[in-house]
């Protein structure tokens, strides 16, 4: 595995296109890493100076009196493409490539750039940007980028790492962690990804052991497979990533392609994802900044439940609001704490959760002293939120400060603060304290931290070895309906009982079978080139007897005929109730491979648009979980005197089509099944209906 | 009508129990209005001092050389009521009641309550509180409140008045907004609520002609009328009101109901009060305070058409998710704009919206200048966002923010800038712009600027004269099904055809008039103790003959006999189809009055919880607007060839129940038509079934 040493802890870096002026491209870099202790070797090359920056410049990277590991090529336009040419000539193990203009302005220079990257695999060479800001990493002063961020807010080496296809937005993520006070290590950049990508470069970071916390910014996943296998390296080290996908709606694609180039993703596919590697997704590099320190302070809660304390009667209900959005459920406190309450509170106060401790705190300032330890002890608590409302003469803010962070101490547990006035603030954060401007952002981090630890700790599924799939031989683009049948059958999915025939007597013989089970019958033509077959009055249900389902036969054979539609033949099937239609269906994700799609189905399947999205392999336990967030989910335990609905059977057939969608991925390019009837718990789930594209 | 002048504009104040120490409750309100410039009269009733703060000290109020207009009521305990009954009994005009225990502890705390409230009314006396922390007019220096929050962070007369009834809330809405350096004139807080609410207070503030913003704080609505009538002659003089009503969720109304043991109301009920209103909810203060500025800006948009401005091709990524979050379309700029554009930016820029003008602004810090004025031409645009990541050497943020201010001053329309550092906001900060952390705030405030400037504008439908109701006499609880249909036909709500007959040969006779008209025809037991027909078999759906229609009324009229239920009869309907069901429903809210709920219908109404409130009077198009919001709005439209519901109809009913629920509210408690069937376009909307309750 490359670990990408050379670009991250390079022993050497040649700069081409060196420049004395520190305000310039070619000679920001130098003068950071002087700044920064890089204890490396520096090769400025400039053919016009002799000195830069007090380094003996060289006038052409044959003139290097060693092969450095890293050049940064600053040089624009042509003169680009031969410096790349010139660096995997002379061995160099990775480059920089800065300028702009290509793979994102089209087709000619996507040709370029995949010039540039040929050259460099010829030779060994890994390739950074081009079109980027560059690389840094402040542990070691090795900087081979130009962000002025890194002038506006001094660097501090920390346990935060960035990595971003945006250049700006990785300087722009370091000056908000850098605003709150917290040290960054790593912040990298890498553009358009001819060839290392957001993922790699996760991979090779998460294995600097002083990395607490990784944040990443993309615009589009374009190698999932290697940032999966960061995610897992990054989970079996408890090492968080949270990441931003612009991109996120239609509005955001479109401006994102015309920013990049890049291909959409399906957005719920990118969620999928996320969700499948335990990556936490969040909406902007904000919400990345206002969580990190919470991160970093180690904090992997085993549980959601929530204690809410504060001296303003109001702040308590907007807390339990608050917590009521993010779907947090308040701590039940167990008597002994209530009575410890009660007795340290006065009379007027609550000692249920959230906890009142009321204005008097303004004659008392030891109450919070009070009451924090009591409520510290309860086992039923897993998250705390202080939400402290004061300012001015009589409340001794350094005091509250001082108890909350003994608490904190003492409780082991998250923590966090909503302070309304910057003197409060400052007062808790000399603590350092988890501070929120409010009981919002607060309890949206506590819940993200407590989802987040659940999401990474969930026991992974093994892939299941794939199974042989062999489609029927053909050339149509889709299965008809009784092969994409016979296919699911085979392969273990519980599908109609159904029999495709091709005469009447069949039909009627058909029909024998089926009804002697004491099952109605219903009857459809079965023709690829006919997908919706009731508008056409080519389905019949309750059929009779078998004299009419050959005469179905006889009448939907002709019809087909005068539709000029391939006759497959006629299916005769067993009718079956169900509770209610849901959908499954798979679709092989350019990008992500299998995507299955579970929800509510029928005819109005696409409009109503109630769906959850997964990554195979998954459990069935998740997608019960999953299907939990349905609009529906409301009918699966029954209503007013109903059974509950045998959604275990659902999760069940849609871990099979996940193993099916998996051994396919290289024949087929989607399914959809729908409707998949699902009855009361114990009767199990159907497929009734079903069409299987080829790839 | 009461403008509370003697409160928020006295001649004269008193101080019971007025305190030399200005870090008392009764020495700071003094302390408070001399520093302010009160010109009043201030009377200290102290008996134990000559003089308090400069000003002689009275022995007892009946010692005063005047009837105060204000008395101050900062004595505790079985005083407070004593000092009620003395100013009530010297003609005082208005006191405020600062301690607490009194209604909000429960039954006996609320009997003195309404003892001091029944001497006050009885000598025209109006009381605030008790428990608040009082009132403060910073414009004429009237300040009888003790909150500490005005030591803390300096007042400064302004064009926001905040009212709270708590009074915690009252201080921190100040303190937010004084921290973005907004100036208050009125903070006051109205606790119990014994006499004048938030609402009464809302009205008489609405009439000082300096406010321009207007913000509350509730945890309950209690005289909804008032706020109503203060909410329309804000409007009247386009007054925005944001308000706070927390408690909005389950966790939440507990917490209030502990807090200051108030009803809870119905929160659905009151989202729809307010927007009846046309007043602005927000989640908490926080969202009040980001928002002030853009509104003391006087922004009204016309429309909701953003365009937003970048040099980062992210940021515009961002921007445009942003965007669709908040459903606000990017505006399509004029070929004219795009072309003009292209003139002044590079090669690489987009001129379509989002516009990134790209990292260019590095090396011409002009751009801005350049393009601004050229989108600020353009008609397609409502609003503006701008995204500044920027920072470092390079960059002329001042000439940035002059050019930003240049471009608001020339567009006249809203303009909302990110600034991700804080040496960027302060430079717009510096040009009087609305500064915002990130895109989505920046983003949220624009589009609740477009859609509260919308719902403040959207012409109120005026009450129809009520109808005279008469219900069938009777004492049960619930009318019957023939019952309900036929009071809601004669007030004009298309209900099915269907006749109630008493005996064997009506429904024979009932069965030849409907099937007649080539109807199929239907059969139900009518009872008003079987609330679920069809659990006990007594619905007959397809009724085929005069004679089955016989038989059917001796089977259902015998089973009704042995369920024993009173039997009402036996109802013959005609059958209808209809696309989809839907149901209508209004219930007399005992605080908002009646309450119109519209939504999913059948079976599953209150699991799947489909549904849109109003308050009545509203119109259709208002009906239809609200019903797009619902999860099955996607099918109105006709789905996969279907022709398009009639939500005309539909919405059309809803009005009709609206205003018998207005007629009837004396009389009726609850309605529930469900199923109402609504068909095609032109097919209309019709009750299948309906429950009429009394009241």
């Amino acid at each position: 595995m490359d670990l990408l040493e050379s670009a991250l802890n390079p022993r050497s870096v040649a700069i081409i296109g060196a420049s004395e002026n520190i305000h310039k491209i070619g000679g920001r870099p130098i003068h950071y890493m002087q700044r920064e202790g890089y204890l490396g070797k520096i090769f400025p090359v400039n053919p016009g100076r002799e000195e830069i920056q007090g380094h003996r410049s060289y006038a052409s990277l044959s003139a290097l009196p060693e092969v450095p590991d890293l050049a940064l090529i600053v040089v624009g336009g042509d003169r680009t493409v031969a410096a790349v040419e010139e660096c995997a000539a002379r061995g160099v193990k990775s480059a920089v490539i800065i300028a702009s203009g290509f793979g994102e302005t089209g087709a000619a220079g996507k040709e370029v750039e995949q010039h540039m990257l040929a050259k460099a695999r010829a030779a060994g060479m890994r390739l950074y940007g081009p079109n980027t800001q560059g690389l840094a990493n402040f542990g070691t002063g090795a900087i081979a980028g130009f962000s002025t961020m890194f002038i506006e807010v001094p660097p501090e080496d920390g346990p935060v790492a960035v990595i971003s296809q945006s250049g700006g937005m990785s300087s722009m993520i370091y000056g908000l962690l850098r605003g709150r006070g917290i040290g960054v290590r790593h912040v990298h950049a890498t553009g358009n990804e001819a060839d290392v990508t957001v993922g790699e470069m996760a991979l090779a970071v998460a294995h600097d052991p002083d990395v607490k916390l990784m944040l990443l910014y993309l615009e589009s996943v374009s190698k999932p497979e290697i940032l999966a296998q960061a995610a897992a390296f990054a989970r079996s080290r408890d090492l968080p990533i949270v990441a931003v996908k612009a991109g996120r709606t239609a509005g955001g694609q479109r401006a994102a392609s015309s920013h990049t180039g890049s291909l959409a993703n399906e957005d719920r596919s990118v969620d999928a994802f996320f969700r499948h590697h335990g990556i936490w997704r969040v909406r902007d590099p904000h919400e990345q900044a206002r969580a990190a320190q919470a991160y970093l302070k180690g904090w992997r809660p085993d549980g959601k439940r929530l204690v809410v304390v504060s001296n303003s009667g109001a702040s308590c209900v907007m807390g339990a609001d608050a917590a009521d959005d993010e779907k947090l459920p308040m701590a039940e406190l167990a008597q002994g704490t209530q009575d410890a309450l009660a007795a340290k509170l006065p009379g007027f106060a609550t000692t249920q959760n959230p906890i009142d401790i009321t204005a008097a705190l303004l004659s008392n300032s030891g109450l919070f002293g009070d009451v924090l330890p009591e409520v510290a002890k309860d086992p039923a608590a897993d998250l705390f939120f202080l939400n402290i409302p004061v300012a001015g003469a009589g409340y001794d803010v350094e005091r509250f400060a001082r108890d909350a962070a003994a608490f904190e101490a003492a409780a082991g547990k998250p923590v966090a603060i909503a302070a309304w006035q910057d003197s409060v603030a400052s007062a808790f954060r000399a603590q350092g304290m988890a501070i929120f401007p409010n009981e919002g952002e607060a309890i949206a981090v506590l819940a993200q931290l407590a989802n987040h630890t659940a999401l990474m700790r969930r026991p992974r599924v093994a892939a299941p070895a794939p199974t042989r799939v062999t489609l029927p031989q053909g050339t149509d683009p889709f299965l008809n309906e009784a092969q994409s049948l016979a296919v699911l059958a085979q392969h273990g999915v519980p599908v109609v009982d159904m029999q495709l025939c091709q005469t009447a007597d069949e039909a009627r013989t058909a029909y024998g079978r089926i009804s002697a089970d004491g099952k109605r019958v219903v009857m459809k033509a079965c023709s690829r080139d006919i997908p919706h077959k009731s508008e056409h009055g080519l389905v019949a249900l309750n059929v009779n007897s078998a004299d009419q389902a050959s005469q179905l036969f006889v009448q939907f054979w002709n019809r087909m005929d005068e539709l000029q539609a391939t006759r497959d033949g006629v299916i005769v099937a067993a009718m079956h109730g169900g509770r209610h239609e849901f959908m499954v269906g798979a679709q092989i994700d350019p990008v992500f491979g299998p995507v299955v799609v579970v929800g509510d189905g029928g005819k109005y399947t696409e409009a109503l648009d109630d769906c959850v999205v997964l990554l195979p392999p998954f459990s069935a336990e998740e997608v019960q979980a999953a299907l939990r967030t349905l609009k529906i989910a409301p009918l699966f335990d029954g209503v007013r005197g109903e059974p509950p609905m045998d959604i275990a059977a659902l999760s069940q057939l849609a871990v099979a089509i996940g193993h099916f969608a998996m051994s396919a991925s290289d024949q087929v390019s989607s399914l959809d099944l729908n409707p998949v009837l699902v009855g009361s718990v114990g009767e199990g789930a159907m497929v009734v209906d079903a069409l299987v594209e080829r790839r």
